[in-house]
């Protein structure tokens, strides 16, 4: 397999190599790096090779490679996707470009695999993160009973706005203690000692396209008519996400019943003993792979409700390992 | 009128000086402070003069005291209740002990002003400061249709475990920043760079006490069978707390009528231009009156919900300033 990867220094792309470095079973006979004028010239380790980012141009570098993990911004992949997917290269997109486009897959692994079988446009599109990690908790309750409704309030980490936002979260935090005043261009507020509740453009209904995302992406992920209203909100975290959760489903479930299918589900771990101060949190959880949801309770409006709280690293699950895990599963199904 | 502050030294007994010596027509002819002995002894300035703490104990310091404003701890007011009652004086008390009981009124004086009138104890108690907050908002909605349901996430700051814990935080960054590890002592675990989904101790429905405040304060203060549940999130800010709220009236509220009433409302501030990034948010918020309302939004999963984002000064109107408006409020009203 000749895997590339788009966007190799951005925090995704570190990711990428991150996590191909450490899952030794993926088939890599070959790695290239593409990125910016930047980022063009930097070498990067691969399973102990020294690779240079190779300046992404419109030329024939894509041929021979089977699979293009992208994470270069969305106006990235819409001008590169024809390049890139040319010579029958997969690219699998972490951009929104081509999410809520009818023939372009919108996968999670953990939930509808099959759809990555059908990409006519050799494109396939990595969820939302905020996104993902939902969906693979809703889909351990709609096993027991269909989900109509998810209210969903977020913490999401620094780490969304790319790894310049994480350093300038950092560096507030330096400014602060050193008594300086805190530099501010990443985000539209000081996010230390502060909670932003906007995270990407407002939309004419006054939600956020990033709410707004989890509302379409949920549904097309999940083949559903579930409806998601969501309060997206920016916390000084450095990398993963956390959610609290409310679903309605069309009959009731007991918190026994909800345990026992998030402990069993896929990419899921239940991290539930409140008298022991077992629950999940971000700042423990960054740098892992799984889906961890903690604090099941029934919600208290509703005998068809349940509350939960999910956490997930951002860059992991959020974004470069089901990029990979959806390049994994169409390796081993393609076969 | 006299009036005396116990728990003089903490952050709210600290907020109630602040608050008195800014409210100059509260009319205080004299001020006592009383404290642990801890702060037995420390000086603190009223309107220009020294006072000294004096040690709290079960004597006759009461006898001639019109309102005892008192934030000592439940167990504080539990047992100094009697002694601090028994020559006539009004206790407003800002602990958890008494709000559930019922002759006991639980007071926001937007919302249930006239049930200060009734307390044949002679103690009101302040509410938990996430309900006094959502409350006054909820308010404005349920004058427009009855609230059947409410889902709440809360940001809540470092200060609802009071100053010492607010010092933690702040130790935490400068620790961080010196590279060294950082001590953990007022919160479960750490909170710089972290959220923690757990406030107060976990009760037998795995709800959290704080949790179960925001359903069972709700419902004696609107005199409502409002219900609320609640997912209570520590995070690391200093001292505003932020609420991601969806209510379901008995009929669909349209954005625009929401707006009128919260713009109307006494005690709230409408801030929700989001085309021009405002919408509220703790770091600014920090120190002022009112409770703050924006990111108005029908609910999407349901026709007769709205959606919206509260903030307001956890010490201010979550504490001391209710508890200092009750005050007002009886003294302009038993004349």
């Amino acid at each position: 397999m000749k895997i590339a990867i788009v966007g190799a220094s951005g925090a995704v792309g570190q990711e990428f190599l991150t996590i191909l470095n450490e899952r030794v079973d993926f088939p890599v006979d070959e790695l290239l790096l593409f990125g910016s004028e930047r980022s063009a010239g930097s070498k990067y380790e691969f399973r102990g090779k020294q690779i240079e980012v190779k300046l992404l141009q419109h030329n024939d570098d894509f041929k021979g490679v089977d699979i293009a993990l992208t994470s270069a911004g969305g106006s990235t992949s819409i001008e590169f996707a024809e390049t890139i997917t040319k010579h029958g290269t997969l690219m699998i997109d972490n951009s929104s470009a081509f999410r809520m486009d009818a023939d372009v897959p919108l996968v999670v692994p953990e939930v509808n695999p099959e759809d990555a079988l059908n990409a006519p446009r050799r494109i396939i599109a990595n969820p939302n993160c905020t996104t993902i990690q939902m969906v693979v908790a809703l889909n351990a309750i709609e096993k027991l009973s269909h989900i109509k409704r998810v209210h969903v309030a977020t913490y999401q980490s620094a780490s969304g706005g790319g790894a310049q936002a994480m350093a300038e979260l950092k560096h507030q935090y330096e400014q602060l203690v050193a008594g300086e005043e805190p530099t501010v261009n990443k985000f539209a507020y000081q996010l230390a000692y502060n909670v932003i509740p906007h995270i990407d453009v407002f939309t004419d209904n006054d939600y956020t396209k990033e709410e707004m995302k989890m509302f379409n992406e949920t549904r097309k992920i999940m083949h559903s008519d579930i409806a998601v209203s969501a309060t997206c909100v920016r916390v000084p975290v450095m990398r993963a996400h956390s959610e609290s959760i409310w679903v309605e489903t069309e009959r009731p479930i007991s918190i026994e019943e909800a345990r026992e299918a998030f402990s069993t589900s896929e990419g899921i771990v239940l991290m539930d003993e409140p008298s022991e101060k077992v629950y999940p949190m971000p700042l423990f959880i960054a740098g892992k792979d799984p889906v961890y949801v903690g604090r099941i309770r029934k919600d208290l409006t509703n005998e068809n409700g349940l509350a939960f709280w999910c956490v997930a690293d951002q860059i992991k699950k959020g974004a470069a390992l089901n990029a990979v895990q959806i390049a994994e599963w169409i390796i081993r199904n393609k076969k």
